[in-house]
């Protein structure tokens, strides 16, 4: 299926193919980071981000500029025409006049869904409510990939906030097209949906536990995401949890060889400054994967690849 | 005249040769939104923007980076120099260093015409004050131009707030160049400023109606504008107004064929919402064209075509 | 030496040959302002400004633009993902990733000093603490320069504040690489910090004063800055300082023929008005100095010239 014209929504609207489509295209882009490139020029793509996110929208605007096309941002929409009462749609409307494709970022559920049927333009969803991020799933696939040389046989820890974080459902739903080995670890207040435990279980081996010490050596991968305050009743809870799932010099000595650490950014305290400098850091090179995912992703939707 | 290093400040600084001049341009610009352009490579637009007004701003950004330019912007000035005490005139100084021209939008009367005065590169008014916003006078008279393919023989009726709406009367002004037809419906309370009616009527034909379904069925063109809360001295009293000037389905029974609707946007509820679907609705449509005057104008002060 | 990868942290890091390649190379710049550039084509510049400075990230963003280059703008960091506690050093660490140089503004004093050791691409300090600002020196000695025809042998006063201004330190410990005689002028209260005076003292010829009428005869360049409130007990005291160090056309009586009167910008009313039209005046053409130095030093460091 060819990706032109394409919205990007949902993670769950693709199948193997397409991610094996962006995953390839996105290693044709690494020389093109530092080549530049007028792949995309003349190209205008319009930034709407009705939430801060400043990791995520510089990121599509690099991946924009090094393609040699152009951006025009709204990120303040607090103090823009929507304050006028201006409505979703109508600003939709608006800017598919002056641009080629839209990137939105908004804090309901169902957003880019509805953007995406509205505009004549692709819409690319970076962040809508709590449901979806696709480029952030597509960038975790990427980084396995580029750094284990390959998807399948993978063995992945994801750690932290598995109910409400929806970086962890995707990523959980997108590996369930390869033939990986999943283990949910977090607190046990805040395990895996159902559903998704549910799906992905029913196509790839997938185990829960709430200890990261016995999983460390038997995977490849250790996926660590955020634990929130607001989620526990109690100061003295979130403590302990907090304390438990840290990942730390100390946690990584049960590692298997090999292991990379990775975290979708920004990180409070769930990996200690100190991992940085080991051989296992991988969260900050996770974000030069993401610009050159989203290159591709440009590039495909635009039609230019 | 030549265009090259004109202010474009007020719409009564332009006569109808101008006008056509403007017209014919964008005309010529409509392939390059596709095709791209490099007539503005290596030019630097400054949109200097001391009110919020997305839609205005992203259309001269697009058309400045679709013609090869590009943009720097203050889009927040009370976070700016201008906090420490800097007065407009000493940030036009300083921004005419930076850049090849000026798009200002500034809450004051007269400020464009004192940053024209000013700056040594050309100053396009972005909106100043309640008094005049030319490049929305040029572009809805384009929308008229292509979408009836005529200015001369057309009935406009401008609808709303007459009294304080600016983009009312630079339109009125504008079309009284040609030979058109106004219908003024209003309520009583929001009536054409007399001095319009007195100038525009000295050149033009022209009606005042409270009325619009009577008005209908003879205007080729109905253009909406906002009618504010603010200027009512009740609720009650503006609740039954907006009532009555409200757009709808059951409204444009009366309308002749071939009727088309512009609004300069955004709008709040003034037309409603299954409008939009009509054959009838051309209010998103405008924004393209406002796009593509922008670029003409661009183009035509900058000396490029 | 090279310039190329090289950090821009403190003018204190430039010996008089480091300075001299800077202003040579902004000479050749110069045209490039009207002809445009491709230099930089393909180089993205992330400029991360955590306090406002729009001059400043305006005349950034203008030099990059000018030579083909484009940028990503971190302007508001109190709404990004600083808010969600990510730490400076993470930040960078990210954007580094996306970007080719980093122009960091940071209100903490060595927060560009840690920047340029942490990233592996270019840091460019325009503005740290109340110690740094080096691209402001170089464009005052670039403005002389080229005003002057000389930097050897001219006598400069720098005027105001002296005890808090980190422009007027920078300024003198860049001209005590030069031939000079420099005159600080100020109230008592806000002479030139001990350290400066015996540093630059030993290098070339300072004198103090608090009198500027007496000062003006002898100098080429009068350097004014900012008198600011908060440094004074009351407010009558501060009234009388601010008087006696206003430059007007008046107190322009005594200057020489050829004196030019410069300023940092932005200014409150140190300077009257009327001077702006004299020929004295140089502070808003400095700006343009600044833009074409900035140039040089995106060129330099990122190695295409």
């Amino acid at each position: 299926m060819s990706f032109k014209g394409r919205d990007v929504v949902s993670i769950r609207d693709f199948d193997r193919k397409d991610i094996d489509q962006v995953l390839t295209t996105a290693k044709l882009m690494e020389p093109l980071t530092k080549a530049g490139s007028e792949l995309l020029k003349g190209r205008i793509s319009a930034n709407i981000f009705y939430e801060p996110s400043t990791r995520t929208r510089m990121s599509f605007e690099a991946a924009m500029l090094r393609l040699g096309g152009n951006c025009i941002n709204i990120t303040e929409p607090r103090t823009s025409s929507i304050d006028k009462g201006e409505s979703l749609s109508d600003t939709l409307r608006v800017v598919e006049n002056y641009s080629d494709l839209i990137v939105l970022r908004h804090p309901l559920e169902g957003s880019a869904k509805l953007a995406a049927d509205l505009a004549s333009i692709p819409v690319i969803n970076a962040g809508s409510g709590s449901e979806e991020h696709p480029t952030q799933a597509l960038l975790d696939l990427y980084t396995i990939w580029r750094e284990k040389g390959k998807l399948d046989g993978t063995k992945i820890a994801i750690l932290g906030d598995l109910r409400y974080g929806r970086t962890a459902h995707s990523l959980a739903y997108a590996l369930a097209h390869y033939d990986t080995e999943l283990f949910f670890v977090s607190p046990r207040t805040l395990r895996m949906r159902r559903e998704v435990l549910e799906e992905v279980g029913s196509r790839i081996k997938v185990s829960e536990t709430t200890d990261i010490s016995t999983t460390l050596p038997n995977i490849d991968i250790l996926y660590v995401t955020r634990i929130q305050k607001e989620r526990f009743p109690d100061l003295e809870e979130y403590q302990k949890v907090r304390g438990a799932y840290r990942i730390t010099l100390e946690t990584l000595r049960e590692a298997k060889t090999g292991l990379i650490v990775m975290h979708p950014l920004p990180r409070a305290d769930e990996i200690a400054l100190d991992v940085d400098r080991t051989s296992f850091a991988r969260y900050f090179r996770e974000t030069w994967y993401g610009m050159v995912v989203r290159m591709a992703l440009l590039a495909l939707v635009l039609g230019v690849v």
